[in-house]
């Protein structure tokens, strides 16, 4: 049901109490495995000569299409950072490895398929693979400041094709070139997407639909360990839901709202563990329990 | 029914848009109009000979009881600061004037009074004030980083009285000495206080009490015009609404609750105009539809 474009990388993480290293990651691994709680998933992405059969097996078990995982010559995509305490990731090393020429090609098998989440890659690629697909009914992007700033123009043209964006409030500040956030929600609305869903980080995150807005707030965790893959798993939580909930193109504010609340669900198993290690062992009972908690903390 | 021990100062305030001299302002004259809008509070601050009574004018017109505003030789304290967009407020002057000598004392027609809300004040004078008061039913005590890096041991002996803590999300990881927000909670209610309240600015609030929490998000505001007086505010939406609801000493999570939002929705309505300019104006039918509105904004 859904194809997602992205990353596959071997992280190297350090936090304010631990390392590891060449952990499985990458936008497209976070993803599609929180998305996988709810929908079908196939993923296209690149993996070098490197790449480990058993994480080949964690998508598998999750039920995750991999015969879009091309594996090429070289070594897997390499991303080395570090978080102070309470602070945002600081990149240390990229090796982008066989990411470097990265090109997706969509096979037939999921031309027809309905919805396309485009990850965090070129704004050139993304636009290539939505050209490549058979009029997806909805197309998600994700991007960072990075394309932003380096290839504004080519990310313009991907967001003419958008339905929903995904960004976090420093991008949309950029890309709209306004501080206010609802002028600049305006404003991306003129550039394509329908929907606009606004990531404050730890601080939960805001939907914009039609002339609506949802916002919650962050569910207060007892501990973060990790907050490596947190936004890509919000997106996954919410496409995820997102996709086994709409129904013949019809978009509902209700389905909107709850696929924002099961994206910060979602997040929140991701920062309570180092790497995947927490999203990895999340079941449907875990995920509507924490989902009748997270009301209870929001209903007046 | 509240008592409000706190400053009422003439600011000077520079935004990113304008300048204004000598405004009404200070803690007790924010906190009190916001809490007049649900209870009957009186007001226990000092101002100097150049006070005006146009601004005494306007707490008579809230109903807000005046005869515990001593009148000094002297001038009425002066604060001056200035906003950078987005930011924190800078302060470019403090001129104490008689605000210097301070010491609250408490008339006999207030002593039984069940509700006393201590601004953010030297915690020595908030602690003399606890003792001159009957044994108030609530205590609730707002401060800063100032006095907790000052004088912690003098608002310790203060906390030690202290029913509800409002607090703001630095100051509490300062006072508590812990980072994560769960545990400093707790580190808190050891200190004395039941119900402890985290503002996080233009983020929204979190309510904790026994083991259950509420956390509430920002609203979008269409214009932030002047941060000024938001956290005062707060305290007076939520202590104004908490004292009306309150019956014979039983608080329950419900009230708490909805006096949180209370508090968040006088504090959007504060930012919205230029120093007391737009909550002087607030009346029940607006403070009703904005309140329906939260509600909307939150739900799912």
């Amino acid at each position: 049901m859904i194809v997602a474009v992205g990353s596959i990388a071997y992280d190297t993480i350090k936090t304010w109490i631990e390392k590891r290293s060449y952990l499985l990651g990458g936008s497209a691994s976070y993803f599609s495995i929180a998305a996988s709680n709810f929908s079908k998933v196939d993923i296209v992405a690149v993996v070098g000569e490197d790449f480990k059969n058993k994480d080949l097996d964690l998508f598998i078990n999750k039920k995750i299409g991999i015969e879009n995982i091309k594996k090429e010559k070289g070594k897997t995509f390499h991303w080395e950072g570090t978080y102070p305490q309470n602070g945002d990731a600081q990149t240390l090393k990229t090796e982008l490895n066989v990411f470097e020429n990265f090109n997706p090609k969509i096979n037939d098998n999921l031309k027809n398929k309905p919805i396309l989440f485009l990850g965090n890659i070129d704004p050139t690629l993304q636009y290539n693979v939505v050209e490549q697909m058979n009029s997806p009914k909805w197309v998600i992007c994700d991007t960072m400041n990075y394309w932003i700033e380096k290839k504004k123009d080519d990310l313009l043209k991907t967001m003419s094709k958008v339905d929903i964006l995904i960004i976090n409030e420093t991008e949309i500040k950029m890309l709209s070139e306004d501080k206010n956030l609802l002028r600049a929600v305006k404003k991306i609305k003129n550039m394509g997407p329908k929907i606009v869903l606004v990531k404050y980080g730890a601080r939960g995150a805001a939907l914009f639909y039609q002339d609506k807005h949802f916002v919650i707030p962050a569910t207060p965790v007892d501990k973060v360990i990790d907050p490596t893959g947190a936004g890509d798993t919000f997106a996954g939580g919410f496409i995820g839901y997102f996709a086994s909930a709409v129904k013949d193109n019809e978009v509902t504010f209700e389905i909107l709202k709850k696929a924002t609340v099961y994206g910060n669900i979602m997040a929140s198993f991701t920062i309570e563990g180092f790497g995947l290690d927490n999203l990895r062992k999340i079941d449907n009972n875990m995920i509507n329990e924490r989902f009748k908690s997270f009301k209870d903390l929001v209903s007046f």
